[in-house]
């Protein structure tokens, strides 16, 4: 029997809209390629957002229609995050770090019909604008450079959109984000959030025990917005109020240190190689820069070494390390430690704190050998498997594809990993890590964490 | 276009096998009607709840059913909230405050096939025992009273269930879980919680800007469990595997605060009454309670009167305002600051506080009166509505309820109140509690402030 809950679908106009009305003095901050940076307010963006909707429908897009773009992380970026999703069409974030003729590729395989491109990005666009054929450009002015003869400005376009029109009426598992996966081996794989997915992640990523985005706090996004939507940090930061401050293209650990500490940043997330740079400059640059604040760090992509999240720990910046994949949203588990673990000797939490860690809540794992799922004992590996709201269940028109799912529904990541009792898990490799090394397979984590460990 | 994201739907069997699986080290306190105190783990509830789920089953229990049960807050009540939903069947939390020919006729119209009881609220039971018929009553052995003749042993009911077989397939908009409205004026109405609805209920409570539900809390669920689900306190805890202290009966001062320092607990929730005499019983004994640690509070029902929070802060309980009702989870709305208000002078702080606040993340709200939407200016009153994937869309087989619904599907919750520009509302009054004095309404909010005010 059914219950009698209203019917409510999980859609992002929802967040979008609580963001103009409830949190509307929330600021934005975004910094251009020259390190200036632009103000805005939740209010404005939130108008935006509505605006490039609105804009997108009179131009002809449809439910359902791949909107491509290619932009660093800053406010206009964010528009496109809401804006596409909201007129009812899906954003293809294109990672612009792959090659032009990858780029093509994968263009041609989504089909995106549009693209929204910062104009600092036209020269990468030229590189393969022979081999696609968009039915339009909009070109946002980021940089300062002027609009080419051919393509629409993007503050034009928005003008466009005026009004307020009711959104779409949007299904909760339509399409609303697309990335592709990173692809080492053999062709990238386009994986298509829905507007469910999206905003039950964003629910999960404002939990004490996950991420713990608040309201409160002062974000930046160093991830790039194209990989796994920034591991959702901005949609999380949209529904919560969180403050944010967009870094553009500059990742350089000095310009970093200084915008947190200007901005007064309380958490940031980016990749192991980012904070090993930002540690190295704190480290070379004795006392330039003092966090008073303590600074939390979502860090990901590849395992954290021990000795990068002891020797920021000292500066007073704490990383939490979480584990996902592109198909995974891709928060997947994050290296927490248990209660009773609070009271462990330190090196002991830090052993914890560098494992991929237990998995957040309505997320499943599972670890598997040809023989059957291994025990829960720390130490036999196999296979990591992983299901929940928010995990792939296939990919985006792929041939050959059923291999990654298993015949009862869970997505074989391809990494090797345990699990202790507490599900607590570790990776042991991903299989395109492992290094050969006097004829024996070396665990990069395990060389890596070695290396970290040579005092300079 | 739907996306790729897999089918993986929101139920209760989800968060039970985590309870167990993952957090099977989490203590679970529950206290007995003569105060001495038993101790379990999630992994004993979990399996517990699972043998309950699969007894009901093998007693003849099907999909929908619903299964009353009138219980303190205990562990034996937690398993119920797990193991009646996760049967199939819905479990409808009896409020045993109600006269006893209400309480029958509230079985009779959900028509609840089974019933679990205390043993010591057995008393109850037989005085409305002839007006009712259910096929088995099951008695939990909570207070040591033996089971009596014609009733199933809850303890022996559970060995019937031993075994793993899967759970039944559920859908997440079938019913879990059935509360009844308080239901001042007529007669009460029934509200039946979906799998759904519980499960983002809970992804909610535990959000940082919400309740902030912690694996690290300790949590002492002092509002009933036949209240609108404890508030959702519960099942949260279950997700997030919060240590759980259940008072049972015992909700007197003394024994609160004794409790609340022994066993360390960080969050609790009750009604403002349970917090005025936990004060007066603070004021009163300098000295005997010492909270070291910050105690964190849920405060709901009514609103707290500004006094009660200055006076509780001076003892480092803080307290939380919270405003929902049975239709909504309850969490509807938080007296929490906005982010440039912790920069406010302190008298402002606890104004805001005191209101009944912004709504948590997917709640929508508005304030109407005949003539239309009421500006968001603070002062305009109207009758506040309310909408949400947790919010009641109908209630439960009842004539003439279709005024309680606005044409475009808002639940109308006959508060009065105004909302100002941040989204922050405050209730006038509800209609029922105004005070009529010298020909004039006043509200019993001001009226209570008031009277706290004075000096003792």
């Amino acid at each position: 029997m059914r219950g009698t809950m209203m019917e409510f679908p999980l859609v992002l106009p929802t967040l979008l809209q609580r963001a103009g009305k409830i949190l509307g003095d929330t600021e934005i901050v975004s910094y251009r390629p020259d390190k200036s940076s632009t103000r805005t307010t939740f209010l404005e963006f939130s108008r935006r957002a509505r605006q490039l909707a609105q804009a997108l429908a009179k131009l002809g897009v449809k439910s359902g229609d791949r909107v491509g773009c290619m932009m660093w992380n800053h406010s206009a970026h964010l528009e496109a995050f809401f804006g596409v999703p909201c007129s009812g069409a899906i954003l293809h974030s294109l990672n612009l770090r792959l090659h032009p003729q990858e780029i093509a590729k994968i263009v041609n395989h989504a089909e995106d019909r549009f693209l929204i491109i910062d104009d600092v990005l036209l020269p990468l666009y030229e590189k393969f604008a022979d081999d696609v054929k968009f039915e339009a450009v909009i070109v946002v002015p980021y940089g300062f450079a002027s609009v080419p003869e051919g393509f629409l400005n993007y503050e034009e376009f928005l003008e466009e959109g005026r009004g307020e029109s009711p959104y779409p009426r949007i299904d909760e598992n339509d399409g609303a984000a697309m990335c592709f996966t990173s692809g080492t081996t053999g062709f990238s794989q386009g994986v298509i959030y829905t507007h469910r997915s999206l905003v039950l992640h964003s629910l999960s990523c404002a939990m004490v025990d996950c991420m713990a985005l608040s309201h409160h706090d002062t974000v930046m996004p160093l991830a790039p917005m194209f990989h796994a939507n920034a591991w959702g940090v901005p949609h999380t930061a949209v529904m919560v109020g969180s403050r944010l401050v967009f870094p553009g293209p500059n990742v350089e650990p000095e310009h970093v240190l200084d915008t947190m500490l200007r901005e007064g940043v309380t958490i940031a997330n980016a990749v192991p190689t980012v904070w090993i740079n930002v540690l190295d400059a704190l480290e070379k640059n004795a006392g330039r820069w003092k966090f008073e604040r303590p600074l939390r760090v979502i860090c990901g992509g590849t395992a954290p070494p021990v000795e990068l999240m002891r020797r920021l720990d000292a500066h007073n910046i704490h990383i939490l390390h979480l584990w996902g994949m592109t198909e995974t949203s891709p928060l997947a588990t994050l290296g927490r430690l248990r209660s009773r673990m609070r009271e462990w000797p330190e090196e002991q939490q830090y052993e914890i704190r560098a494992k991929q860690g237990w998995p957040a809540p309505l997320i499943e794992l599972r670890v598997m050998r040809p023989e059957g799922e291994v025990p829960w004992d720390g130490v036999t590996p196999g296979e990591v498997e992983v299901r929940g709201p928010w995990v792939a269940g296939e990919y985006y028109k792929a041939p050959d594809q059923a291999h990654k799912w298993t015949a009862d529904g869970w997505f074989r990541t391809g990494d090797v990993g345990t699990i202790d009792s507490d599900g607590i898990m570790k990776l042991v490799d991903r299989a395109k890590d492992l290094v050969k090394s006097g004829g024996e397979w070396i665990s990069s984590v395990d060389l890596e964490n070695m290396l970290m460990g040579i005092p300079l």
